[in-house]
């Protein structure tokens, strides 16, 4: 039994919200590429806010959906992000520590004002992301405490951090202080254009022993190794040497390791309506699993439940305590 | 066909919810009165929110959910009510008119920030509220425009308007130009509590000729009339000569008048996960149908419909279009 007093410390950009259920005709009018993530200006995010019809505003943010999903799971969980001290920066603390993610993170008091990613849902209940970075640029490696680092077990990192300029040395930051004090450091690859303009330093990332866990769906899979076939994708991919996790929605996911790959169906789902959050909450309940020593399949499990439950109504944080629901499912103790 | 380019205008408090589920120990422990609405002060509100778990911020209010639904439906919505110029604000305007809702109050430029109101959701569905009224309590008759008055069909007031000290102004001048225009003015009790606190008025409106259509739900009636016996309580209501619907939940709504008392079942549901709303689009369907001229059977199973979509997700305000669900179910033209 590891005594760390951190599960799973998650450090990514720290984001509200903003969802409108939208149709397809919206997204080719406003010309944003459904299911990814883009990155938008101020003055395109007051165009498309004045487009978009009406919205639920709910804290989101990858690596914190993470650390929330852990924390529903009753493990410890604390996230590194920065807001700025106004409205949606204080709704953003509240709703982390609401729940029991330990957030200590300053907010900014000067620059731009708390992130937000103006998100449309289609009928199909996917999911387009337009993100204002905002106050998350102002996230420095100053943010990164080495004491929390040291005490989490797992620290969980978003490829979205390479986005804004500071934030790439708070990861590497991260990264070294948990590898000198024994911890494991786990990746998630977030988007494939987010692959698209960091792919080397990703792979580096791998390469160089920085990563122990490497969460991806298959979409950035591909991406990563610029193919359009699986197969190849998964070969090249089992010679990294890490443990790899590659979610494919309805299809289930598969655990990748030097020595096997192992699949994992998905969890049934009543009606999908929004599918933000759904690879942030698997990762959660394949960290949180690891945290309590169970074998890879049940860690997926895990993760399959997670990302269920989040996929059946707006937003990318539990609704329901994903303790309960595990523990239901003879998932959890 | 009457010609009225506005075919309801809803006045009444602009309150941003603030929701997050809980159980019934937290209500004890709040001491809070479940299923009712409580006001609060700025000291409760903090206190309330800090204790609180994670929310999901949507715009609220009753009168202005009504309008949404009447927008949803297709029919044309106005709105009055008060948010001040800071972030709520902003988002509050922006589901309004978004959605089709003409709203044109100017913002308070000092004074509280735009109201909120923590509503605690159960297992069981049913809502509780704490309100903040903040900038609420700065609406005055002077933001009633006579003109949108006018050149409303209907004119539906909240009972909660009688809460901020000014707003029963208001609320007064908008019954006297309607009633001068020859447009019909429809009120809702809104609270149980906010019968006991202004029931000799609210009767008084309906004895004086202010009132010609009323909603209420059972609790709401059994207060005004101070009885515990439905049949004591519609039997009185019979005798106050307005057209009075009354809804009870999943027993469905009556429509009451001095001719006769029909019974309207409600739309069936697969899962009721948040009452909050459900008056609020009742009236709406109610109010969008005589707008259509439809007959009162016809008025209140929209209205059945529009409750039974919104009872099925967190939030008062519709998450698909109504005027395409009362089409699929053949109410709609």
């Amino acid at each position: 039994m590891h005594n760390a007093s951190i599960d799973v410390l998650a450090i990514g950009n720290a984001i509200v919200d903003v969802i409108a259920r939208t149709d397809e005709a919206f997204l080719a009018r406003e010309n944003v590429h459904k299911g990814a993530m883009q990155l938008i200006d101020e003055a395109r995010a007051e165009h498309l806010y004045a487009a978009m019809g009406p919205t639920t505003v709910i804290s989101g943010g990858s690596g914190a959906n993470t650390a929330v999903g852990v924390a529903s799971l009753g493990a410890k969980a604390a996230f590194i992000g920065k807001v700025r001290d106004d409205e949606l920066g204080r709704l953003y603390g509240h709703d982390l520590r609401s729940i029991g993610v330990r957030f200590d993170v300053p907010s900014a008091t000067e620059g731009p004002a708390t992130a937000r990613s103006f998100i449309l849902v289609t009928p199909d209940g996917e999911r387009t992301m337009n993100t204002y970075l905002g106050a998350c640029q102002n996230l420095t490696p100053e943010d990164v405490d080495p004491h929390t680092v040291r005490a989490a077990r797992y620290v969980y990192l978003e490829g979205y951090l390479w986005d804004p300029p500071e934030a790439k040395r708070a990861f590497r930051k991260a990264v070294t202080i948990a590898h000198e004090a024994g911890n494991a450091v786990a990746l998630t690859l977030s988007d494939p254009f987010c692959v698209d303009r960091y792919r080397d330093e990703f792979l580096g990332l791998m390469r160089d022993g920085s990563l122990d866990i490497l969460f991806a769906n298959i979409h950035e899979l591909r991406s990563l190794y610029q193919t359009g076939d699986d197969a190849t994708a998964l070969a090249a991919l089992r010679q990294e040497g890490v443990v790899a996790v590659v979610t494919r929605s309805a299809e289930g996911a598969l655990v990748v390791t030097r020595e096997e790959t192992r699949a994992v169906p998905a969890f049934p789902v009543e009606r999908l309506v929004d599918t933000t959050g759904a690879g942030d909450l698997f990762a959660a309940g394949f960290l949180a699993g690891l945290s309590r020593d169970l074998d890879h399949i049940g860690c997926a499990r895990l993760g399959a439940l997670a990302a269920a439950e989040v996929i059946q109504h707006i937003g990318a944080r539990p609704q329901r305590s994903l303790a309960e629901l595990a523990r239901q499912e003879g998932l959890w103790p």
